[in-house]
């Protein structure tokens, strides 16, 4: 029986891969921030080879230190994943196989119309005393070991099979031994402005909150076309810390406005999903540099055949003409980026696929095909609405390829955000 | 005196700060890229909080595994900063003071017009018999100290203070200890099969070489749709390596192709679009459930739009008919995931934008829409292409809404390089 609260965590991150120069370790930094929001500070992380006497004794070295220990990978079902040995090895314990488990995995296969390899059989072992972590996303259950007072857990590397695990059969179980302090977080989003902008506003206010009670600790993080403000506090008392924390929420929304798209969670494209669920508008696209990534961000939202009915991916420009009745000579006159083929574009969309809302996304991502008055990272967009009110925007971003798609795309969804949220459209 | 050449390191990287949810190490990351050049072989990582006693265990520890350990962070004028004073308790030594070292740094100060912090005199203290590596982007120097038959370098944490100290300070003085051993890399990537089956065919041919001479050392890694097996080998003779990895890599490519895609780094789209572009053919796609993703992926390439013309995003029923003249009555009798339909979609989009190839994508990427007889995950992909030579192909993909999407369009990626490596085609 566990007879303190537990404090201390460590992290060992199993893979030979993660000893190369191509990957690094990132499962670490989410399971460091779910590990904090119990009150549990993360002391040490370790990354070893698929090697079993490294991990037994990198994984006791940790139990030397910490109260709790989490491995990620080396459960899958090959020779060299040797985690699952690795605990057995480090709790002194044997072998037993668990029938349900293998039947699960059995069941997986046959679901896929597959036999179970031979190999996968190994994942059905667990050594005595631990209790398997159901893995709704693959094949390798975790483990989850009390050692004397300690746990031991081990979770998959894939990102997509560790986090349901840590969310579901992970963290209930450590909260019920992590008695007293809490750590709540906030996360304000922003689109639209630098890491500095948002720094030179926010910056005046975040700081008067490390003198106050209880005290905010504010980080700001920065993706492509997107800058986040991690807001957090810790102590006894949840319900004053969650009204800390919403009073300084509204604070930074106030200040910040209107480039705050989401103060609860939410990605930008499922704020939009929702303002145009609430509208009843449907939505269309024609995208040149995006070549649908705008679309397929947007139809990452379940339900979103809701309200996305299409568009097309004009490249070529004799698509642009062909398909989305684009006038040649407009192209000919203004060139392929240019607000009026944008606007084209949009409207020819929008009437094409009878949709509410027709955008049209037209830029040069690079690295080639920039010139002096156009720019690599310049992009058009342009929104056609009900009414024929029409919105167009030149924008000019940084970054190499890949980065001025992205923020390409989040630029087209914010305008769409601020077109559904301007009182005309309400 | 070093008398047998280093081949194994550890890295240790020391900072409070890496410990949070919002930092990563990444500095191991360039200094593992730069080790494994002269042969080194990184064994181990770890991430320590800045205290004196935990970062001299660590490096204790790294100590009686590798011949060469590099700890990055710590070294800078503040209180926290305890990696020179640990390194010192590992050597057990004690300090002298670097007379040049001091003038160095106070002369940086004065180049600023700033009077030295009498808090940096510490960054001039030295253990004895430490080397002080020269820091021409800021304060604090580096350590190369020998212990015994090992070598303990600390270098500092910023990566445009470590980055040169390695290159000018540090590497040329490795590389004569490293006696010329070299580490060669090669990696075979794969898809359509899992991880389990890419084992199962792999691990009898791989398992030889861990008793051949070279000793090449393989390991497995899996993402969503691929599926990839990195090979290394380590020694003297650099183009032996070469020479032994490549018959390798084509034992491997003899029993898993088809499954192999690419042997030199290229990604799937790179390899389907330098296929397109040799054969000068262009393409299209009709995407439903990836809903735009397929196009961005392969526009991800820079010079796509030399094969890539454009597409339509189908989502609503609707855009399958008027878009891409797909028979109303082949959706109600067929339903929209179905062969026909695929197929339909394919022929519509190759039809209407004028190209050699057409693509035609539709599922069920879930969490809602699947059935009894068209389960979530059910995906069909489609290629109509010259001669009116047309591919259809149903499967079923395991996982959440974006593992599907991502999973069908490496699918419909695989299906044209299928398509465009057969015999027929060339």
């Amino acid at each position: 029986m566990v007879t303190r609260p537990l404090r201390f965590a460590e992290i060992v991150a199993v893979g030979s891969e993660l000893l190369t120069p191509f990957r690094s370790d990132t499962n670490s930094l989410y399971l460091t921030a779910r590990l904090n929001e119990l009150g549990l500070d993360v002391r040490g992380k370790s990354v070893v080879p698929d090697d079993r006497a490294t991990v037994a004794a990198a994984v006791r070295a940790a139990l030397a230190r910490a109260d709790v220990v989490v491995t990620t990978g080396g459960l899958g079902p090959t020779d060299d994943d040797v985690t699952r040995e690795a605990v057995a090895d480090v709790a002194g314990v044997a072998f037993e196989e668990a029938p349900a488990l293998l039947a699960a995995i059995e069941a997986r296969f046959a679901r896929r119309g597959i036999r179970m390899p031979s190999i996968n059989a190994r994942q059905a072992q667990v050594p005595q005393g631990a209790v398997a972590l159901d893995n709704p996303n693959g094949t390798a259950p975790g483990l989850w070991l009390r050692i004397g007072e300690q746990i031991l857990i081990a979770l998959p590397g894939p990102p997509r099979e560790l986090k349901p695990m840590l969310e579901v059969s992970v963290l209930p179980r450590l909260r019920d031994l992590c008695a007293g302090a809490v750590l709540r977080r906030r996360t304000v989003k922003t689109t639209g402005r630098s890491e500095s902008h948002v720094e030179e506003v926010a910056q005046p206010i975040y700081t008067t909150w490390l003198q106050s009670d209880p005290v905010i600790s504010t980080t700001i993080l920065a993706a492509p076309g997107q800058v986040e403000l991690h807001l957090s506090a810790q102590g006894a008392d949840a319900a004053g810390l969650d009204r800390a924390l919403d009073a300084a929420v509204q604070k930074l929304e106030a200040a910040l406005a209107p480039a705050v798209f989401s103060v609860d969670g939410r990605t930008l494209e499922e704020v939009v999903g929702t303002l145009l669920l609430e509208r009843g508008f449907t939505l269309s696209a024609a995208e040149s540099c995006t070549a649908g990534l705008f679309l397929g961000a947007l139809t990452h939202v379940s339900g979103s055949s809701a309200w996305i009915t299409g568009g097309v991916v004009a490249y070529a420009n004799h698509v642009k003409v062909q398909a989305l009745d684009v006038p040649a000579a407009l192209i000919a006159a203004h060139g392929a980026v240019s607000e009026p083929v944008a606007q084209a574009m949009a409207a020819g969309v929008r009437r094409r696929l009878k949709t509410d809302l027709g955008v049209g996304i037209t830029g040069i991502a690079g690295p080639t095909g920039g010139a002096e008055a156009k720019p690599v990272g310049t992009v058009v967009l342009a929104v056609s609405s009900p009414g024929d009110r029409n919105v167009v925007q030149t924008i000019r971003l940084a970054g190499d390829r890949a980065t001025v798609r992205r923020m390409a795309v989040q630029a087209a969804l914010d305008l769409i955000r601020r077109v559904l949220t301007d009182a005309d459209y309400n």
